[in-house]
Protein backbone atom coordinates (compact mmCIF):
# COMPACT_ATOMS: atom_id res chain seq x y z
CA UNK A 1 0.00 0.00 0.00
CA UNK A 2 1.23 3.49 -0.91
CA UNK A 3 2.16 5.17 2.50
CA UNK A 4 0.93 9.27 2.41
CA UNK A 5 2.85 11.73 1.58
CA UNK A 6 4.97 13.78 4.24
CA UNK A 7 3.03 16.80 5.81
CA UNK A 8 6.03 18.47 4.87
CA UNK A 9 6.08 17.84 1.32
CA UNK A 10 3.07 17.50 0.57
CA UNK A 11 4.04 21.51 -1.76
CA UNK A 12 6.03 18.29 -4.37
CA UNK A 13 3.07 16.54 -4.84
CA UNK A 14 2.48 17.24 -8.48
CA UNK A 15 6.26 16.28 -9.06
CA UNK A 16 6.03 12.58 -8.33
CA UNK A 17 5.48 9.84 -10.49
CA UNK A 18 7.63 9.80 -14.08
CA UNK A 19 7.88 12.39 -16.68
CA UNK A 20 9.35 11.90 -20.28
CA UNK A 21 10.48 14.60 -22.78
CA UNK A 22 13.45 15.89 -24.39
CA UNK A 23 15.82 19.04 -23.96
CA UNK A 24 19.02 21.03 -24.87
CA UNK A 25 22.20 22.24 -23.58
CA UNK A 26 24.57 24.82 -24.36
CA UNK A 27 27.76 25.97 -22.92
CA UNK A 28 30.86 28.16 -24.07
CA UNK A 29 33.21 25.31 -23.66
CA UNK A 30 31.37 22.80 -25.81
CA UNK A 31 28.89 22.45 -29.06
CA UNK A 32 24.84 22.84 -28.25
CA UNK A 33 23.27 19.39 -27.91
CA UNK A 34 19.80 17.53 -27.30
CA UNK A 35 18.80 14.69 -25.46
CA UNK A 36 15.69 12.64 -24.29
CA UNK A 37 15.28 12.57 -20.72
CA UNK A 38 13.35 10.21 -18.37
CA UNK A 39 12.79 11.84 -14.59
CA UNK A 40 10.86 10.15 -11.46
CA UNK A 41 9.85 11.39 -8.43
CA UNK A 42 8.95 9.20 -5.69
CA UNK A 43 8.55 9.13 -1.90
CA UNK A 44 8.06 6.38 0.59
CA UNK A 45 6.03 8.49 3.75
CA UNK A 46 9.04 10.33 5.17
CA UNK A 47 9.84 13.99 4.96
CA UNK A 48 11.69 13.81 1.74
CA UNK A 49 11.29 13.12 -2.40
CA UNK A 50 13.56 11.03 -3.81
CA UNK A 51 14.65 12.30 -7.38
CA UNK A 52 16.74 9.94 -10.59
CA UNK A 53 17.23 11.60 -14.28
CA UNK A 54 18.61 9.84 -17.26
CA UNK A 55 19.50 11.35 -20.31
CA UNK A 56 19.87 9.51 -23.51
CA UNK A 57 21.19 10.87 -27.07
CA UNK A 58 17.93 11.19 -29.11
CA UNK A 59 19.76 9.81 -32.36
CA UNK A 60 21.76 6.60 -30.74
CA UNK A 61 20.08 6.49 -27.45
CA UNK A 62 23.25 6.33 -25.91
CA UNK A 63 22.69 7.13 -22.43
CA UNK A 64 24.51 10.99 -22.08
CA UNK A 65 23.85 12.20 -18.10
CA UNK A 66 22.39 10.72 -14.83
CA UNK A 67 21.64 12.08 -11.35
CA UNK A 68 20.24 11.12 -8.26
CA UNK A 69 19.43 12.85 -5.17
CA UNK A 70 16.63 14.05 -2.25
CA UNK A 71 14.33 17.41 -1.82
CA UNK A 72 13.09 18.35 1.68
CA UNK A 73 11.16 21.47 2.64
CA UNK A 74 12.62 22.03 5.82
CA UNK A 75 10.38 25.14 6.41
CA UNK A 76 7.36 25.79 4.80
CA UNK A 77 8.42 27.71 1.27
CA UNK A 78 12.02 26.48 1.69
CA UNK A 79 13.31 23.94 -0.57
CA UNK A 80 16.76 22.29 -0.04
CA UNK A 81 18.18 19.96 -2.72
CA UNK A 82 20.76 17.45 -2.60
CA UNK A 83 22.11 16.11 -5.23
CA UNK A 84 25.20 13.01 -6.46
CA UNK A 85 26.46 13.43 -9.96
CA UNK A 86 28.29 10.00 -11.47
CA UNK A 87 30.72 12.98 -12.37
CA UNK A 88 32.50 13.18 -9.38
CA UNK A 89 30.59 16.26 -7.99
CA UNK A 90 28.25 16.18 -4.79
CA UNK A 91 25.75 19.39 -4.76
CA UNK A 92 23.99 20.80 -1.78
CA UNK A 93 21.47 23.25 -2.98
CA UNK A 94 19.24 25.84 -0.96
CA UNK A 95 15.90 27.96 -2.10
CA UNK A 96 12.26 28.40 -2.44
CA UNK A 97 9.25 26.34 -3.31
CA UNK A 98 5.83 27.60 -4.50
CA UNK A 99 3.18 25.53 -4.90
CA UNK A 100 -0.47 24.79 -3.24
CA UNK A 101 -3.60 26.26 -5.36
CA UNK A 102 -0.83 28.09 -7.92
CA UNK A 103 1.93 26.21 -10.26
CA UNK A 104 4.76 24.23 -8.51
CA UNK A 105 7.74 26.43 -8.98
CA UNK A 106 11.72 25.63 -7.05
CA UNK A 107 13.90 27.96 -7.79
CA UNK A 108 17.61 26.50 -5.86
CA UNK A 109 20.91 27.77 -5.68
CA UNK A 110 24.21 26.06 -5.08
CA UNK A 111 25.92 26.31 -1.04
CA UNK A 112 28.36 24.15 -1.93
CA UNK A 113 29.72 22.04 -4.64
CA UNK A 114 32.01 19.11 -3.02
CA UNK A 115 34.16 17.16 -5.63
CA UNK A 116 36.35 13.93 -6.61
CA UNK A 117 40.06 14.74 -7.28
CA UNK A 118 39.36 13.57 -10.76
CA UNK A 119 36.07 15.94 -11.36
CA UNK A 120 35.37 19.45 -13.24
CA UNK A 121 35.05 22.29 -11.69
CA UNK A 122 32.20 23.56 -11.04
CA UNK A 123 31.70 26.21 -8.67
CA UNK A 124 28.50 27.58 -8.47
CA UNK A 125 24.91 25.82 -10.19
CA UNK A 126 20.93 27.43 -9.93
CA UNK A 127 18.46 24.99 -10.73
CA UNK A 128 14.75 26.56 -11.84
CA UNK A 129 12.01 23.61 -11.59
CA UNK A 130 8.03 24.50 -12.65
CA UNK A 131 5.21 22.09 -12.82
CA UNK A 132 1.70 22.97 -14.26
CA UNK A 133 -0.58 20.03 -14.90
CA UNK A 134 0.88 17.29 -17.08
CA UNK A 135 4.35 19.91 -18.04
CA UNK A 136 6.98 19.91 -16.30
CA UNK A 137 9.80 22.42 -17.60
CA UNK A 138 13.52 22.62 -15.84
CA UNK A 139 16.08 25.27 -16.60
CA UNK A 140 19.73 24.73 -15.15
CA UNK A 141 22.46 27.60 -14.74
CA UNK A 142 26.17 26.95 -14.18
CA UNK A 143 29.62 28.38 -13.41
CA UNK A 144 31.93 25.96 -14.40
CA UNK A 145 35.48 26.02 -15.63
CA UNK A 146 35.86 29.39 -15.63
CA UNK A 147 32.96 30.32 -17.07
CA UNK A 148 30.78 32.97 -15.26
CA UNK A 149 27.57 31.51 -14.16
CA UNK A 150 25.07 31.09 -17.49
CA UNK A 151 22.46 28.99 -18.68
CA UNK A 152 23.73 25.54 -19.11
CA UNK A 153 20.19 23.22 -19.81
CA UNK A 154 16.52 23.48 -20.75
CA UNK A 155 13.80 20.82 -20.92
CA UNK A 156 10.32 20.33 -21.09
CA UNK A 157 9.19 16.97 -20.11
CA UNK A 158 5.43 15.23 -19.53
CA UNK A 159 4.03 13.14 -17.05
CA UNK A 160 3.95 9.22 -18.25
CA UNK B 1 20.17 -5.25 -24.48
CA UNK B 2 22.23 -4.95 -20.93
CA UNK B 3 25.56 -2.75 -22.34
CA UNK B 4 28.91 -3.77 -21.79
CA UNK B 5 30.27 -2.89 -18.22
CA UNK B 6 32.89 -0.19 -19.09
CA UNK B 7 36.49 -1.36 -18.76
CA UNK B 8 36.96 1.32 -15.82
CA UNK B 9 34.31 -0.29 -13.75
CA UNK B 10 34.70 -3.76 -14.57
CA UNK B 11 36.79 -4.22 -10.89
CA UNK B 12 32.90 -3.48 -9.50
CA UNK B 13 30.97 -6.05 -11.21
CA UNK B 14 30.70 -8.67 -8.30
CA UNK B 15 28.79 -5.66 -6.86
CA UNK B 16 25.93 -5.19 -9.70
CA UNK B 17 22.45 -6.91 -8.69
CA UNK B 18 20.22 -6.29 -6.09
CA UNK B 19 21.31 -7.51 -2.17
CA UNK B 20 18.66 -7.63 0.99
CA UNK B 21 19.56 -8.57 4.01
CA UNK B 22 20.05 -7.07 7.84
CA UNK B 23 21.87 -4.96 9.68
CA UNK B 24 22.24 -3.62 13.53
CA UNK B 25 23.47 0.20 14.31
CA UNK B 26 24.58 1.75 17.10
CA UNK B 27 26.22 4.99 18.30
CA UNK B 28 26.46 6.78 21.73
CA UNK B 29 23.93 9.35 21.04
CA UNK B 30 21.17 6.81 20.28
CA UNK B 31 19.33 3.66 21.29
CA UNK B 32 21.07 0.63 19.32
CA UNK B 33 18.79 -0.61 16.46
CA UNK B 34 18.39 -3.22 13.78
CA UNK B 35 16.88 -2.70 10.25
CA UNK B 36 16.07 -5.01 7.00
CA UNK B 37 17.81 -3.66 3.82
CA UNK B 38 17.83 -3.87 0.29
CA UNK B 39 20.72 -2.32 -2.17
CA UNK B 40 20.96 -2.37 -5.60
CA UNK B 41 23.70 -1.29 -7.68
CA UNK B 42 23.07 -1.10 -11.59
CA UNK B 43 25.24 0.56 -14.90
CA UNK B 44 24.76 1.66 -18.06
CA UNK B 45 27.73 1.42 -19.81
CA UNK B 46 29.26 4.25 -18.82
CA UNK B 47 32.20 4.90 -16.48
CA UNK B 48 30.06 4.51 -12.68
CA UNK B 49 27.73 2.58 -11.00
CA UNK B 50 24.98 3.51 -9.59
CA UNK B 51 23.49 2.84 -6.01
CA UNK B 52 20.70 3.06 -4.57
CA UNK B 53 19.72 1.87 -0.84
CA UNK B 54 16.42 1.38 1.45
CA UNK B 55 16.42 0.16 5.00
CA UNK B 56 12.95 -0.25 6.84
CA UNK B 57 12.36 -1.35 10.64
CA UNK B 58 12.72 -5.19 10.84
CA UNK B 59 9.05 -5.64 12.87
CA UNK B 60 7.07 -2.56 11.15
CA UNK B 61 8.42 -2.10 7.88
CA UNK B 62 8.35 1.30 7.91
CA UNK B 63 11.31 3.17 6.13
CA UNK B 64 14.20 4.23 7.91
CA UNK B 65 16.78 5.22 5.90
CA UNK B 66 17.98 5.64 1.97
CA UNK B 67 20.50 6.88 0.24
CA UNK B 68 21.74 7.40 -3.24
CA UNK B 69 25.04 7.93 -5.29
CA UNK B 70 27.44 6.62 -7.72
CA UNK B 71 31.10 5.00 -7.74
CA UNK B 72 33.35 5.36 -10.18
CA UNK B 73 36.93 4.07 -10.51
CA UNK B 74 39.40 7.51 -11.87
CA UNK B 75 42.60 4.92 -12.25
CA UNK B 76 42.91 0.96 -11.40
CA UNK B 77 42.84 0.32 -7.64
CA UNK B 78 41.29 3.95 -6.64
CA UNK B 79 37.58 4.68 -5.93
CA UNK B 80 35.94 7.83 -5.49
CA UNK B 81 31.96 7.74 -4.39
CA UNK B 82 29.51 10.67 -4.37
CA UNK B 83 26.11 10.45 -2.41
CA UNK B 84 23.31 11.99 -1.53
CA UNK B 85 21.23 11.27 1.75
CA UNK B 86 17.77 12.95 2.40
CA UNK B 87 18.93 13.60 5.94
CA UNK B 88 20.39 16.92 3.68
CA UNK B 89 24.07 15.36 3.22
CA UNK B 90 26.47 15.37 0.17
CA UNK B 91 29.17 13.18 0.82
CA UNK B 92 32.66 12.58 -1.29
CA UNK B 93 34.61 9.55 -0.71
CA UNK B 94 37.99 8.47 -2.14
CA UNK B 95 39.54 5.27 -1.47
CA UNK B 96 40.84 2.29 -2.64
CA UNK B 97 39.17 -1.40 -3.93
CA UNK B 98 40.60 -4.83 -4.74
CA UNK B 99 39.14 -7.17 -6.97
CA UNK B 100 39.56 -9.33 -9.70
CA UNK B 101 41.10 -12.84 -8.81
CA UNK B 102 40.28 -11.90 -5.55
CA UNK B 103 37.08 -10.95 -3.27
CA UNK B 104 35.79 -7.00 -3.68
CA UNK B 105 37.22 -5.13 -1.02
CA UNK B 106 36.35 -1.05 -1.20
CA UNK B 107 38.01 0.64 1.69
CA UNK B 108 36.53 4.85 1.53
CA UNK B 109 36.86 7.86 3.95
CA UNK B 110 35.43 10.88 3.07
CA UNK B 111 36.96 14.07 1.81
CA UNK B 112 34.32 16.35 1.96
CA UNK B 113 30.91 16.39 3.71
CA UNK B 114 29.13 19.24 2.82
CA UNK B 115 25.27 19.89 4.53
CA UNK B 116 21.99 21.73 4.48
CA UNK B 117 21.36 24.08 6.95
CA UNK B 118 19.49 21.94 8.64
CA UNK B 119 21.34 18.97 8.51
CA UNK B 120 22.80 17.32 11.59
CA UNK B 121 26.75 17.73 11.96
CA UNK B 122 28.76 15.00 10.51
CA UNK B 123 32.39 15.35 10.08
CA UNK B 124 33.88 11.61 8.77
CA UNK B 125 32.14 8.74 7.22
CA UNK B 126 34.07 5.38 6.52
CA UNK B 127 32.96 2.69 4.33
CA UNK B 128 34.21 -0.62 3.90
CA UNK B 129 32.07 -2.82 1.57
CA UNK B 130 32.95 -6.44 0.59
CA UNK B 131 32.07 -9.15 -1.97
CA UNK B 132 32.15 -12.76 -1.42
CA UNK B 133 30.40 -15.04 -3.83
CA UNK B 134 26.84 -13.85 -2.90
CA UNK B 135 27.66 -12.28 0.22
CA UNK B 136 27.71 -8.54 0.51
CA UNK B 137 29.40 -7.50 4.15
CA UNK B 138 29.46 -3.75 4.90
CA UNK B 139 30.34 -1.35 8.16
CA UNK B 140 29.90 2.38 8.10
CA UNK B 141 31.98 4.32 10.67
CA UNK B 142 31.18 8.36 11.60
CA UNK B 143 32.62 10.98 13.68
CA UNK B 144 29.44 12.80 13.78
CA UNK B 145 27.52 15.12 16.97
CA UNK B 146 30.62 15.99 18.54
CA UNK B 147 31.14 11.89 18.57
CA UNK B 148 34.94 10.30 17.79
CA UNK B 149 35.14 8.52 14.51
CA UNK B 150 33.67 4.82 15.30
CA UNK B 151 31.83 2.19 14.50
CA UNK B 152 28.00 3.02 13.63
CA UNK B 153 26.23 0.36 11.28
CA UNK B 154 27.13 -3.23 10.06
CA UNK B 155 25.22 -5.54 7.52
CA UNK B 156 25.70 -8.47 5.86
CA UNK B 157 23.20 -9.10 2.42
CA UNK B 158 23.03 -11.98 0.16
CA UNK B 159 22.20 -11.31 -3.44
CA UNK B 160 18.68 -11.67 -4.67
Amino acid sequence: MEPDLHPDVVVLAPLLGTWVGSGSGEYPTIEPFEYVESITFTHVGKPFVAYTQRTRHPDTGAPMHAETGYLRVPLPGSIEIVMAQPTGLAEIYEGAVVGGDVPLVIDARSTSINATSTAKEVTITERTISVTGDQLHYTFRMAAVGQPLQHHLSATLRRE
